[in-house]
């Protein structure tokens, strides 16, 4: 096993990787940013080593202070958290070079992952159900158009190098598309040096359902059931459960066959999550997958009783993954607590937390690198804590994590709890009666109501 | 269901019982004591009433003014927690007569199991193992002597109201007896206003392994598995954990339906404990019946998925217990946080705390009442919080209590964190070899070693 670790990450990620380390008597390297100087990670890591200034560019993305500062404090790993580097292909080769595991899949597998329209074939050919569409990227208008009449309005294009929401475009009828076309392709080579597009039938109301699984070096490859994650602000996840409200043992078993056979189909080393579109009948489609641990990894944690990061640290020592039947028990649910605004239009509010109460009690688990007197810096995502509750019953759970939100009290900056709150209180939450446009088109969120 | 339950405790149980209420959609009424007024149960609850000042006597143990607190808010229901109140046949009749469910047992079940002379002969009666010794109470010396010597020395001489540790002798040969038997009398009249002793056979290293349970008003008793309670100072446990690192399924199978037996035989209602002294080869024997919740609840609630407040909740207003068989997941282990200096012979350290962070992540729970600026007061007794972990394996929640130990912040007064600390890394605690006698006797507690 390894001794030392270095975490190329910052805020509850790298104190969640920190935690498992401790706890598997690892060694743990922390990196920081001077932006980051306060932040816990770096107080219970080990070692911490300043590697540059905010922004990101000049230090979490920065390679050569990365393996400068695993080289000089003789670490023997690398682990790259989720965002920054976590899928970096180009990241994980050089780890290699330099004789540092990368605790993630191998630059190939992260490659095959990370171009969609590549990630597609590979998916058809292994028999992973798709959204119907165009048989990988497509250059040339007049079949693009043909393509689209043939599966039928709505339709949507998608830069083959986007993701996260980004490059891609709704076209609801034939007088669109051309229009469309040549704007995502544009779109595309601004934002990713590469207008390559593809073109899928656009699953009305969908919800996003993604299963984890983990693969090892020998071939295993075993999944961990589903997560609900349709509920999302501009593509951001925002709240995320397990098991799914919708989801039946039979549905269960095909889709979690089906991202098994995704794994498998490039040899998966590590955690990943693949992500499906769901319809009303819950037909499933591969829409990607992340090579990587995701921020909602801890609700799969808490009704498996995994621990993902130890797996994945065991996986790339080696080690074999247990196959024995998957058990799930309870229901889990994640309220991301962001430095936001909810009263108006979510905007960041980045401050010093002067107040920071987390909530404890029955089955009441908090992420966080926060805490009272933490400054939270500007230069980075708005989330501050991840709240996860878990009960035997979904219905027992949503009363759980109101409570537990009602607890937690954070002053000095806003933040979304009030928004978490009138949620817990939303008959269609409660119901489970949302798909992925819910919380933009349906819910609303008053102000003053808690 | 209730609409509104009293909670006539303070401190972490009365927090505890509160989230739960909150949970189930039930309003909470807090008491509290002039010392407590800026306790965490008094600004949880929906509403709070002072009852008086410290002592307890004066206030937490003042029926009258309870009763009070009870009417003026239209309380239900009173839950009493543990201590104080919790075991007082006198106050749960009390309720009673005012139509106040008290959620816990009726009187009658609180007198059979608390005269200890009582609780045996009821356990001879329905085949529950006993320790061998005096039929009931002995007054008469000759008598006792005899009794001793056909049982075998070392014997111990309990006075019948004691419990706890207090009013309790060993005798290890038949030349100290005819001594130890008269001064635990007049120790026991002294103590508890009756002089009734009786005799047991001496159990060398014994174990103290607990069975909890749950009875409804239909007459259906279950039980939720062992604790294993052996790690004590003063007959005060430190730490605890489910399941027992000796405890074997067969075994777990018998005491679990001889503590059923137990409960059955005065038809048990609410949540209970059934304490069994346990020998090296596994030889349980009836020692007492709590008839309450337990500090050490936690540690069942992680393992078997149960709310056992919720459990108590529900059993009083009258619902079934669901019967379905009983399913273990993993381990988990508390360590008592008392504000004690283990350098100092484990002296109480009242006083303000300054700094108060608390451990997060997988499978952590914190139970506690205190915060920063807490004043903790002089008159109650010392813990601050219970530190729950859970984990898929003893080894790995011994390593993940450590790794939280030193997570656990706490500044201005002196606690037993170092002293937990050191138990986590000592061999024998990590192979399960401990009796009750092991702390004081055995384990050496060394100052500035963390």
């Amino acid at each position: 096993m390894f001794k030392k670790i270095l975490i190329a990450n910052r805020g509850e990620i790298a104190l969640r990787i920190i935690r498992t380390c401790k706890e598997m008597g690892i060694k743990t390297v922390a990196v920081y940013s001077t932006a980051d100087e306060h932040s816990l990670h770096v107080k219970f890591a080990d070692e911490a080593v300043c590697i540059g200034p905010a922004p990101s560019k000049d230090s979490y993305l920065k390679i050569p202070s990365i393996l400068a500062a695993a080289e000089i404090t003789n670490a023997e790993a690398i682990h790259p958290g989720y965002g920054f580097l976590a899928e970096n292909a180009e990241f994980s080769r050089i780890c290699a070079e330099h004789d540092l595991k990368f605790i993630g899949p191998s630059p190939q597998m992260i490659n095959q992952m990370g171009d969609k329209a590549t990630a597609k074939a590979t998916m058809i050919k292994n028999k992973v159900p798709v959204v119907p569409g165009s048989d990988g990227v497509i250059d040339d208008l007049d079949e693009a158009k043909k393509i689209a009449s043939d599966i039928g309005y709505p339709v949507i294009i998608k830069a083959s190098a986007g993701g996260g929401g980004r490059g891609m475009r709704v076209v609801q009828d034939e007088d669109g598309f051309e229009k469309a076309f040549r704007t995502c392709r544009s779109e595309a080579e601004t934002a990713f040096s590469n207008p390559a597009v593809y073109i899928e039938k656009f699953v009305v109301d969908p919800r996003h359902i993604e299963i984890q699984i983990l693969g090892d070096q020998h071939g295993n490859v075993i999944h961990l059931g589903e997560r609900e994650c349709s509920l999302q602000r501009r593509h951001q996840k925002i709240l995320e459960e397990a098991p799914s409200p919708v989801m039946t043992p039979e549905v269960r078993e095909k889709m979690g066959t089906a991202a098994i056979n995704a794994g498998k189909a490039i040899d998966y080393e590590g955690a990943g999550t693949v992500e499906f579109i769901v319809d009303k009948d819950l037909n499933f489609y591969f829409m990607e997958m992340n090579t990587r641990i995701q921020v909602e990894h801890p609700v799969t944690e808490e009704i498996t009783g995994y621990d993902l990061v130890k797996e994945q640290i065991l996986v790339a020592a080696g080690e074999k993954i247990d196959t024995k039947p998957l058990k799930l028990r309870g229901h889990s649910i994640e309220c991301r607590i962001n430095a936001e605004d909810p009263e108006h239009n979510f905007r960041p509010t980045a401050g010093t937390i002067t107040s920071f109460n987390i909530p404890g009690g029955h089955s009441v688990r908090v992420d966080t690198h926060a805490y009272s007197g933490y400054r939270i810096p500007p230069n980075y995502d708005s989330m501050i804590a991840k709240l996860i509750v878990s009960a035997p019953s979904r219905d027992e759970a949503i009363m759980r994590m109101r409570r537990a939100l009602e607890e937690f009290v954070i002053e000095g900056v806003k933040t979304t709890i009030p928004y978490h709150i009138q949620l817990m209180d939303d008959p269609n939450f409660q119901s489970g009666n949302f798909n992925t446009q819910y919380l933009e088109k349906s819910f609303t969120f008053t102000p003053d109501k808690n």
